[in-house]
Parts: C-alpha cells; structure tokens; sequence
C-alpha cells in the first residue's frame, strides 16, 4: 500500500519540485486539465506587460525590426524544436492548429499528387478530422479521405496513402502512437506520416528527425502552458521543406515579404509555412511559457509524468477500486501520455463534483473522466489529495447531485 | 496662409482633443503610422493584465465560459459592426486577414460556381493578391483570377463576374473607393464584392448594410488600435450566411463544437466564418482597444480625420511646395482615408531624417513616404509640428545623411 508518507518522500526527491512556484494557481486548487489549458507561468504576466508597454508603446511600429517581432515564428519555433527532435530551422510558429492543420495536409498531399488518400484514425481529435472533411469537400477527387478504426490504420496502409495523418497520443485514453514504427511503415509503403503532437509536445521526449518524421503541428496552450489560444507550431523536415507549397499564400510567407511584388513566391526553408501578421502579444506569451518550460529537461518532464501517471493508476487502484471506474489508459509507461482516463456510468456528476472541490479535471461523452498531469506544476502529493478527494466523493456519494446537469465544455 | 495659432484653436474646438490621454506615445513622438500599426490604449494594457492574472491564472480552463472566452469572437465581432454599419450577428473575429480571405474569397465564389472570374485591383494590397494566386494554383480552372489596372475595373465587371476583390482604401495613395457604386454596378451584373477595409475601419464612416454589401473583412492592428499582429474580422452579410460554406472546418465552426461529432457540420450564421481556437488575450486586448474607440462617434472621428488630412495638405503647400513633393492623395475629402502620401526621388533618406526626428510615417518603394492619421491621438498642433519638422528637415538637407541606408519595413 502507498501511503501518504510515501508520497512526501517521493516530493522531497522530486528535481522538478521546484518548478512549481513558477506557475500560477488558485489556493487549493488541484489542476488536472493542463492537457486542455496549461497554467500560467508567472513570467509570462510580466513578459506580456512589456510587450505591451516597452515594445507596442515605446517602439510602435518600429517593433517589427527593433524588438524582434518580425522573426518571433522562426526564434519561437527553434524553442520548441528543442522540444520535439528537430532542427531550429523546421519549425516555425503561427496561426491556429487548425489552419495549420489545412495547410500542412494540403502541401505533404502535394509532394506526391498520384496517391490521393489521405488516411487517418476516425477517432483522432474531431477538429483534424473536420479540417481533413473540408479539403476533401474542396479538392474533391484530387483527395480522398480514409478514415479507419484505429486498430485497422497498419493494414490500410497502402500504395495509394498519400499521406497519415495521426495524434500522438489519443485525446481521449492517453494512449501514444509509437512513431518510430508507424512513420517507417508508411515510408516503406511510399507515403507520409503527419503528427499532431497537441496532446504530447512539452511532456514527451519527442524525436521527430531520429524517426525520420516528415510533418508535425501542435498547439501552444496545453502542456506547453502557452496560455488561451495560444498559436500553433509547425514541423517540417528539411528534407521536404523546398519542395512543398502551402495554399495559403500570405505576406508573411512570401520570399520577399517587405518587396511588395505582385507575384507571389514561396520563402525558402520553413518560412513559407506562414501565411498573415501573427499576434506578437500571443507570441511573446507563449515564448515566456516556453522559456520556463526549456529550464528543466524534456526528459526530467518525461519521466516525472510517468512516475505521477503512474501513482495515480497505483491510488486509484488501492483506494477507488469498488467505485465501479474503468482505466482506458495504458498502464504501460511506454504507451501512456500524460494523462489517465476513467470511464464510469456517473462520470459527469463525478467530474462536477470533484471540480466543486477544487480537483480539476474534464469530461468527455458519454462517460470518460480525463486527469491531465503537467509535472512541472503537480507534485506526488497533490496526486494523492486528487485521489483522496474522488475517493470520499465516491464513499459520501456526493456526486450525486450533480446528476443530470450537463453543461458544455472545451478542450 | 495658415498660422501656428489657427492650429491651436483647432485644438480648443475640438470635440476628440481629450481622447488622446487615452492613448500612450513615447514623449515628443509625432506617429504617423497608425495606418499600420495604431498606438496603444493604456486601457489595453490594463485589460491584458487582467485577462491573464483574473482569467487565465484564477479560472483556467473554466475561463471559457466563466470569463466568455467562447463567445469572444462574436461579442468583439459585434463591436466591430457599429464601425462599419453591420448587424451584430454579421461580424465575427479570428485568424489573421490572410486566412480569412482565403475562407471568405472561396465561401462567396462557391454561392454560384457557374461564375469562375475573381476579379481584382492588380496594385490591391500584396497579401491580397497572394492569396487569390494560391487560391488560383489550388483550385485550377474552377477559379480564373483577373487581376486589371484599377482604372479598368468597371469596363471588366461582366456576366462572368463572380466576384469582385477590393480594398476600400488604396494602401499607397489613401485614395477611397466608392463603395455603394460599385457594389451596385457588380451586382447588376450579377456578382458580388469583397471589401476589405484594412485601411478604412476606425476612420471613414463605413455603411456595409445600407450599401448592400455581401462580404467584408479588416485587420485589428491599424486604426483599430487592436495592437501588433491583432485578429482580423469577417463580415457577411446576413443572406448570405446560411448558402456559404468556407473551407476551414475548425471546430470552433461546428454547429455543436461540443458534442465531439464525427462529421462537420457548419454552425448556423456568421459562426461558421471561424476554424480553430483564437488567442484569447490577443482578442481581449483587440476589445480593450476597440472598447475605447466606441466611447466616441465614428462620424466625429472621420470629420476629424478630414479635417487633420486636409490641414496636413494646405500647410505642405504652403510651407514646403518648394521641395519637390509630389501629393499622390486626393484632394477631395470624400475620397481621401485617414493618409496622406507624396512621392519625392529622395523619400527614403527624407522619411529616415523624419523619423531621427521623431516624426514617424513610412516609405513605400519606389518613392513613396506615408503619413497615417488617426484622430484619435494626433491634434492639429501635431500636424503642424510634423509638417514644420519636413520643412526644416528640407531646408537644410538634414536628409542627406540618410541616402542609400534602405532596411525592410514593415505594414
């Protein structure tokens, strides 16, 4: 049995326990939704008040060249390639998932225009899926969509795959895709492999070029604390980068953007995968959250999320296991993000109820409760006080009066 | 002729002179260059700091719909119509102008797909026309771009005219189009017009509903003062929304974006414009700006605007007509926006002397140096000022110094 003093324990030799205090939360709050908005790093406040203040007030226009704003996607996306197993110069940052999404679907369809299928998990993250069904509906034959239950994606894996395009790790149980086989399988059968990292970047000890990745994406404002809406990043691999074209043609992507000329050419490198001016507001926000974040090593993140993971499946087990909950996420480390999922009957009362005692997770219909565990916030300890509070919610049967009053949610 | 007092009393009538407290400049700085980027509201600043310590830092994930992050693109969106003479539910904000041309260019071609022509301005705004060219390249013949000199556009306007790009205002000569003719002139023939009001929105009292107009769209971060890179609106008007469908199925764009559906479908009225999710603190200090310029009337800003860009030209006749300017913006109030521009051989090295002086405008090549004006924070006494700083500036070649130093800048 895992007793509190063991947990402690675990605290006290945490290297990440300092972490913590860099990060905003409410008094008593236990945040587990930080796979949906991470929390706010106290540096990004004050990063943002002199954006505003120092480099909007002060410089105004001349803040393009004057306080780096003009290259803040490249500057910003080399942040996060430390993150991901890329170069500095393949990822760059910009717009949202979802336009990025559109834009990176399109130009890695385009690198080989004879296989048009365009393959996915059906049960990937709705807003992929949404994006994929818009191109169809836009190019029409020139791409065909073939979504297919997740344990069928090897077999349909084919020589007409132009493309797959897969999450990471699933949104809903937490399970990871395991890169490294998927992305040599597809190179094998002629096609390539793109990855939304949403749910695994700044968790995950990601390699994208070891690998061999072609493209990847994600968002800035779940693990990787970027805060509401932060922009999105984009991955290309280099040796894809010339020979790609984005459809959404903006000055920000064009090889001579201060030139006005009336034709528009392409950047060189991953340049050209921007498209409009970015919010340099949302930018500097994000590139604070980020700094904070590359303090500490992916690795220590990496294995801190497991052991958390881990003890909460332990807890779970020891102190839930009458509760009628059903684990959907692996118990194996290799295998599992930073998340644990449960299904049970109540979930929704049950989740409404944890969060009415300050334990935040989410919920996802019909019957899923999802903990998201960011390590560089959460301690062994508040693991422990999450599953303690389930537990007497479980005993005192107090999520029952929050039968019955679903509300909507966001991820 | 015109005296410093004249100025002065223009100041002591004037109804805005109180506005400019709102607004920060660095001491002793004449900004010119809020057809590019406007000044800051120190409201703004205020605004964001609340957003990320009172939102983001005590409700997290709960913000979106405890602080109304979810509805944000439709209550800024409605702020914006009183600008521009819109229904509330006609405007929306997201993404960047770029990437809502692209959605809103391809949404208003595919209400009739009998008619291929796009028809444009070929010195519209760069961005502009990259986007139509990367529309062009990804569609192929469904989507015949005709890109004619300014001049010749009505004479082009034909039977296969489905729609007509424009920018309300020239981005080089500030010169005003006639927004109800030529709407109406298109819609005879039987097509529809785009404006985009980049350059328009927060200085001329626009009338989209009374001129009929199908579709429009504008940057945050001109005379909007929403701050650098802020989200872009979309206008459509109300009898086109339910026939449009815009390529970028985001999730933010579904009918039920919570019910995690399997398939995309359009969310009724102008929500379905959106794609994915918006920085939410780019979009609370976009309101905060946004906020402040609708404490005051649209009308009295553009009288002001007028007034400021008619000064600004009798004072350069009368004060530096011996220094080879040569004004590009029209005379005429009714079809001058809130700039005024002169090309002059040396209007870079004269624009960099302005600037070391604390003038701030812009130089558009070839020749062209830019004056923006924004009633909201500039007096009569800046004109004069600024106009005083280019005589002397001249006089005694002060822009010498400044010749063959070009650097990128930035709109």
């Amino acid at each position: 049995m895992i007793s509190e003093s063991d947990c402690i324990a675990l605290d006290e030799q945490d290297p990440l326990a300092d972490e913590a205090v860099k990060y905003y939360l409410p008094d008593g709050m236990l945040y587990f939704a930080g796979h949906s908005l991470g929390a706010l790093p106290v540096a990004a406040q004050k990063r943002v008040a002199s954006i505003i203040r120092d480099e909007w007030g002060e410089q105004l226009v001349g803040g393009w060249n004057g306080a780096g704003w003009y290259s803040s996607p490249a500057r910003v996306g080399a942040k996060i390639a430390q993150l991901i197993g890329a170069d500095a110069d393949e990822v760059t940052v910009t717009d949202s998932t979802s336009v990025n999404l559109f834009k990176t679907i399109i130009a890695a369809m385009g690198l080989n225009t004879q296989r048009k299928v365009c393959l996915t998990d059906r049960e990937i993250f709705p807003t992929d899926f949404y994006i994929m069904q818009g191109i169809e509906e836009l190019l029409g034959e020139r791409f065909l969509l073939k979504a297919v239950q997740r344990d069928r994606i090897p077999e349909e894996i084919g020589d007409d795959t132009g493309l797959l395009v897969l999450s990471h790790v699933d949104y809903r149980t937490g399970d990871v895709f395991d890169m490294r086989s998927i992305t040599r399988r597809v190179h094998q059968a002629g096609g390539l492999v793109l990855w939304d990292l949403c749910h695994s970047a700044g968790i995950l000890d990601i390699s994208l070029n070891q690998v061999k990745a072609d493209f990847a994406l994600g968002c800035g404002y779940k693990f990787l604390n970027g805060g509401p809406g932060a922009p999105s990043f984009v991955y290309v691999a280099k040796r894809h980068q010339e020979h790609i074209s984005q459809p959404l043609w903006g000055w920000m992507g064009h090889a001579n953007p201060f030139a006005f000329d009336e034709t528009y050419e392409s950047a060189p490198g991953i340049r050209r995968m921007l498209c409009g001016t970015p919010s340099i507001i949302a930018m500097g926000c994000f590139e604070a959250a980020l700094d904070e974040l590359l303090a500490v090593s992916i690795q220590a993140i990496q294995d801190k999320s497991r052991k958390l993971t881990r003890l909460f499946i332990e807890l779970m087990k020891e102190r839930c296991a009458d509760f009628g909950f059903t684990l959907i996420s692996s118990q194996n480390d290799a295998i599992r993000g930073s998340q644990i999922s449960y299904t049970h009957e109540q979930g929704y009362a049950i989740m409404q109820a944890l969060i009415a005692n300050n334990v935040i997770g989410d919920f996802r219909a019909p019957d899923c409760v999802r903990f998201g565990v960011s390590p560089l916030y959460l301690s062994y300890m508040d693991i422990w006080r999450a599953v303690d509070t389930l537990r007497i919610i479980m005993e005192t049967e107090a999520w029952q009066k929050f039968q019955g009053q679903k509300k909507e949610t966001v991820t």
